[in-house]
């Protein structure tokens, strides 16, 4: 019995009320890495923490102490600025494949370290694996050279990082305990600064395809991190936007990557445009690049270029024919209106049953299977036109997606109102 | 996977401030002794009770379900009330020793299922254990015979009562759960609603020895209670009382017992004589003799005949001389004055420093070990008169006892002002 310090002290004290102290803080978090700290004690702690909250300082102390359980990476000796971008997961969302490359090609290094999807939402990493040879495992080495040469980088983070926090999420998962915003925030920015960063841009959804169905409690995570971010020397901003219909027209995994690379050619959905511009303009504010004409890297080619090169460097042919499924089931408009409203939860949990998703850390996930949409919230359609299609290796799947997406969307008379994509901005 | 619910269901519902269902909350209770949900489950949910509370009727559904984990003892065949006291803890506390028999020689029978004492405190078991020959272990038909022959019975309890709770009761030692008031009272009341009782009277101690340091906690525990009882069938009531100071003179064990031996002699400190007779009333009153002369019983020695008769159906020898200390160590007065203070709590873990009390579940209790008070808060001294009297095997252990009790007791000018002892009674 050498602990300096007794887990229960440092429960009674959050469930009291009282700051803990900055030392037992970190121990708490270090003895529950080493196992010293056991499961239901954690438990116990993170419902205080959600229920009775977490000052500014205690989520800077737990998050350095996450950080310090495992490596810390460092760009420093790139002789160029690093920026990253994280968002808090929506429907649709593929805006990390034109975005890195983008930002890259203004000669900023752009790490983003990826998962892979668990549930509706497909990971970054699983889209990208469309891609024929691609692979997203890279040492060190190879990711420093990649960031030098090419600038953009989307791998799979290593194992090393943040251990405390693979162990808590996985704790909070089970224990009713996700929802506490100072451990969301501590989670997201842990790895985050831990993958060594310079500079970050938060993507945080609000609406009822997001994690955040609320936009009080979207901004209350943003304003969070964007303080932690700054507390921990990586300035950060954050864009709240709206995940209340999918984004873009793809949903899925080689869909989505045919669909980013139509944006990188100077195409694409509208919004996905919007978003990846505002996006762009944000992490190059933060490297000192606030007039850099984002649109015309997209219209000249020079970000299509920089994604080449990128998936060309993790063994990728950017010219191979993605994956195409082998049964699609097209759904049409049952008369002439206009789309009022598409859920972007359904049409998630759709691609999801056609097998886009993983249900389990060790399932396989379909490249070619997703949903195709065909106009989105807002458009006019004919009776009989094509709304959405469903794409899938084996029809026997469309029954339980068409089962999700009941009463997801509508044709209306009216148009819907929306606000704006991106509704505020966060800064420090 | 067949489980009917899940534990996160449960624990969101407690944590959002819902209603949680009656059949969700006995599978919680259910599932957890089975062991399908886990300690960190379990324990965040304890946090969310502590911090969120519970209703009136979760807290008999909870209870009700810990008592269904176990067995469940009758006495309805004996053909008389069933009467029981359940007192909260605190130091010098034998008010069970002379309560039992005094209530059982009116013709009333008291089962009274007891454990070992833990920490400062000696349990009832450890303190009728000085007894030479005294056994704590009946079987069921044991005790029934006792409880028809006697009345009175102070045994060990089975493990198959509640085993839900003793699982519970350890995981809340962990993490920081002590404190949740309807924890603690389906803890308490499951126990002895599974013992079969018709009527119990609660004995809530409130002050600086007690768990509950202020009146209010120990007003809602004991208030808490008396509905839990009234809602599962056994007609309870509470005295709130006063636990600042320790009861009567003796603290341990031995010495314990020849102070319950004096209370049934029709002699003892009037604050042991004051509670007993006080609950002893209320047991009564429970069983429909709310008349019944009860210091006749102490005074004519009708509670001393049960009390020998008992011991002896439990294999002790009530004329028996009960072991003495080997070493004695005796502080006196430095000065003339009043005693203007002595507090429960460090006589308590002098006590236990001593030897009385026990660290760890397994460790050994010195019988002839404690504290002998010669004075009382508010008893005028001399300069040079005897205060108290350290008990022990071994004199090395005088320095630490010395050491729990500097500035625990204070020589005056003044007598302390005090209120009764009961502060307050609870019914349902």
């Amino acid at each position: 019995m050498s602990e300096p310090f007794d887990a229960v002290d440092v429960i009674h004290a959050k469930r009291d009320k009282h700051p803990i102290p900055e030392d037992e803080l970190r121990w708490m978090v270090d003895a529950y890495t080493r196992g010293y700290v056991s499961d239901a004690q954690m438990a116990s702690f993170a419902m205080a923490v959600l229920l009775n909250g977490m000052s500014r300082d205690e989520i800077r102390v737990m998050t350095d102490a996450m950080i310090a359980s495992g490596e810390r990476m460092s760009f420093a000796g790139l002789g160029k600025p690093t920026v990253d971008k994280h968002s808090t997961g929506g429907v649709g969302d593929k805006i990390t494949l034109p975005l890195a490359p983008l930002v890259a090609s203004f000669g900023v290094a752009v790490p983003q370290l990826s998962g892979r999807g668990l549930g509706h939402t497909g990971g970054t990493l699983d889209k990208l694996e469309s891609i024929p040879g691609w692979r997203a495992a890279l040492t060190g080495d190879e990711m420093s050279a990649q960031l030098r040469d090419v600038g953009a980088v989307v791998c799979a983070a290593g194992s090393g990082l943040a251990p405390a926090d693979k162990k808590l999420y996985a704790l909070r998962d089970v224990t009713g305990t996700v929802e506490a915003i100072p451990l969301i925030a501590s989670s997201i920015m842990s790895k985050k600064i831990a993958e060594g960063t310079g500079a970050l841009v938060l993507d945080v959804k609000f609406g009822s395809g997001a994690f955040m169905k609320d936009l009080d409690r979207a901004r209350e995570l943003a304003r969070t991190m964007v303080e932690l971010g700054g507390d921990s020397g990586v300035a950060t901003t954050a864009l709240l936007t709206d995940m209340n219909a999918p984004l873009g027209l793809a949903i899925g995994n080689a869909n989505e990557v045919r669909e980013s690379v139509e944006v990188l050619a100077g195409g694409g959905p509208a919004d996905i445009v919007e978003l990846t511009v505002a996006l762009a303009r944000e992490m190059l504010s933060l490297v000192g690049q606030p007039d850099a004409d984002v649109e015309a890297a997209l219209a000249d080619g020079r970000a299509m270029d920089t994604w080449r090169a990128m998936i060309r460097a993790q063994d990728g042919d950017p010219d191979a024919a993605l994956p195409a499924p082998r049964e699609t089931h097209t759904v049409t408009a049952p008369r002439a209106g206009v789309v009022a409203r598409m859920e972007a939860l359904p049409f998630g949990v759709a691609a999801w049953r056609l097998g886009a998703g993983r249900a389990r850390a060790d399932d396989a996930v379909v490249h070619a299977s997703g949903v195709d949409l065909h106009v989105k919230p807002g458009d006019a359609v004919a009776a009989g036109q094509p709304v959405f299609t469903l794409l899938a290796e084996d029809a026997s799947r469309f029954d339980r997606a068409l089962a999700a997406l009941e009463g997801a969307w509508e044709i209306g008379q009216v148009a819907p109102e929306r606000g704006g994509l991106v509704a505020e901005r966060i800064t420090a």
